[in-house]
């Protein structure tokens, strides 16, 4: 039996309300060794308080030494074994946008870029072109038409766009067409396995006709396909945890993430203070809550330790309103570490903190990485995170008699 | 997919160089409850001032509660699941004396005996009969021929020897002929599955031949077989992680492990500052070492407490002439704990330590098993120590977008 399996069999059909704060890339590293992280220098009277209630521990992403994307990252914590389910980037960027995939899909990743008049790339990123003007050169494309198949195509930000392919038989395997450098053609569309054959035809198709309709396109005349993948194949946090949830999150890729597990979006909130004011509006509507703090991962991928500090320091300030709803488990983690020093995502463990009154509390007073270490958690792979906020809101029955 | 497969995907063809120092049976216990081990009894100014610097943690060799032997308590630290991948101490033994083993071989580990008229045995080791006397006998052995299988036959030390049969449709599921007590009879080498009998077979033959041939050698009479093995099947340390991987060892079991993973013998040393001088002198031409170090385990296997704590100083005194060379990831570790109390391999988690830039650093200052409990590494298997080398070394790239 599998822990899907067994979360499945034991889940109670009432119990207490949890919310999920991910506090993208909260982990960190010292700046010099022995130091404080940028959590432990951040000034966190509130979640400080809740970490003398709590109990923390470490939890590692995927495995001990592997760096996660923000995919792999939050599968974790949404309890799906990230080794097990994989998400293709293209079906990401779909859901992202809030574009609601089917079985007979295909969603790819589209990047507008320039050609020169040998078709040779010049700008791989179309100059970032304004989203306003991408989303006019995003609608020209759809004049597109190719027998048998059904075109979606979309618009994201800037130079980013999604195209999806609805018809029988396509399969996801092929290979991107951004050559990833310039000075050199956009590649063929090219399939990795038999089942993709008839996707690589459509793509290349696809591509020709748009070449055709970009040509007098002064800032965007050529485009490249990236993360060919069909939707992937998840049990829904109804069906895994009987949990009614919601997701709370600015940033498109994290919305299309909790999509994929079955959570509802909730609001269209662009601040810290608007996501835990649709937390406060929606709560008598789910029984979970994911909310999704991007900036300490931002600030982090920047290298600005500081500007990482202030950003933990504005999280903090939030934290007694969600805390005054009196959540039976709140949760306060990370998808990952985003040291400052090292400006980019890494493979360090994330303080875990989880307030409940089924909490049996440990020595600490300050959530941070070091003093984690000594939670009363433990370290445990983040895909154990759920199992534990359900057991911490009641919401597991007993195994065997 | 498993952490291999994730691995390898995920490599890197650059990063910096990692340095593997395993003291052997490094962990202990103390000598009564409440005491302190051999390691934290130990005067290490040296590797306390890694510890600063560093981070650490308790491994598990196999899993709690199991005791490993050398073989499975390495392939752990190279980052195979010993559970997984089993290694016969036929091979290891071939290895061990540089015997490069082909896919028809089957090695075994044999032992010169002493039989009485009767053909009991009087003594399991032949007295421990000097090295070079007994390769005098091995030599003598050479003259066996059998049709269909060539023969090899090679002296180890003292008593022992390997016998490696080369040819198609050999199995190595045969049964020890040791019967590991005296007054009794050599056993007949029995198959246990039928793609074996032809092994037995001629390993019953090479027997016949060679009792009569050792007849009149007054201190080696008779001979036992143990460890009947095929080479095992593993990926290669290139392979798996990009890495191109030295061993610096004296004795041959681990340089035999080390080249089954497609380590490079580097050198030959006889002394741990000749396994350090080599280390000096092979630096650029590698980008992984494992350097061994034997003693600690010998003298915990004496059961002289007193000893291997000297032996531990010994080590300690050479890491900072290994810790100049300034490798990206420097570990200390053991293979498995080897208590002077019990005389024995033991079970108890192992005290390992990262030096790296990029270690999130703890806040212990001493190298030993209490103060490793509280390490940022937490406990972990072995397993996955090679992961978070290869991720401290910056050589490991992000597991999905």
């Amino acid at each position: 039996m599998d822990i899907h399996e067994l979360i499945m069999q034991l889940k109670e059909p009432t119990g207490g309300k949890i919310v999920m704060v991910v506090s993208d890339g909260i982990g960190g590293l010292p700046q010099k060794p022995g130091g404080l992280t940028e959590l432990e220098t951040a000034n966190t009277p509130n979640l400080d308080a809740l970490a003398k209630i709590g109990v923390q521990g470490l939890s590692t992403p995927i495995k001990p030494g592997i760096t996660p994307g923000s995919g792999p990252g939050h599968l974790g914590l949404f309890g799906y074994d990230p080794l097990k389910f994989i998400i293709g980037r293209g079906a990401l960027e779909a859901a992202g946008i809030g574009f609601e995939m089917q079985e007979n899909d295909v969603a790819i990743r589209c990047n507008f870029c320039t050609v020169d008049a040998n078709g040779l790339i010049t700008d791989r990123r179309a100059g970032r072109i304004p989203s306003e003007e991408s989303a006019a050169v995003v609608e020209t494309l759809k004049a597109i038409t190719i027998p048998g198949v059904e075109i979606f195509v979309q618009p994201v930000k800037e130079h980013r766009f999604v195209v999806v392919f609805r018809g029988e038989g396509l399969g996801d395997q092929v290979a991107d067409t951004d050559p990833q450098h310039t000075g050199v053609p956009v590649l063929d569309p090219v399939a990795k396995d038999a089942a993709s054959q008839k996707t690589a035809q459509i793509a290349k198709e696809f591509h020709t006709q748009a070449v055709k309709i970009l040509a007098n396109q002064p800032k965007a005349n050529c485009h490249t396909m990236r993360g060919f993948a069909k939707k992937p194949h998840m049990p829904s946090y109804e069906t895994l945890y009987g949990l009614k949830a919601g997701c709370i999150a600015v940033y498109p890729m994290y919305k299309g993430l909790a999509s994929f597990a079955g959570m509802t979006l909730v609001g269209n909130p662009a601040t810290l203070q608007e996501e835990v004011d649709t937390l406060k509006a929606a709560w008598n509507d789910y029984d979970f809550f994911f909310l999704h703090f991007k900036y300490t991962d931002s600030r982090g991928e920047d290298g600005d330790f500081d500007a990482k500090v202030k950003m933990i320091e504005e999280l903090d300030k939030v934290m007694p309103q969600i805390h005054a709803l009196n959540p039976a488990c709140l949760i306060v983690t990370g998808d990952h570490s985003t040291p400052a020093t090292m400006a980019s995502h890494s493979f360090h463990p994330v303080p875990t903190l989880i307030v409940s009154n089924l909490a049996r509390t440990d020595m600490l007073e300050q959530y941070g990485e070091k003093w984690a270490v000594c939670g009363g958690l433990g370290q445990f792979e983040a895909q154990y995170i759920m199992p534990l906020a359900m057991a911490h809101a009641g919401r597991l029955g007993k195994f065997g008699a």
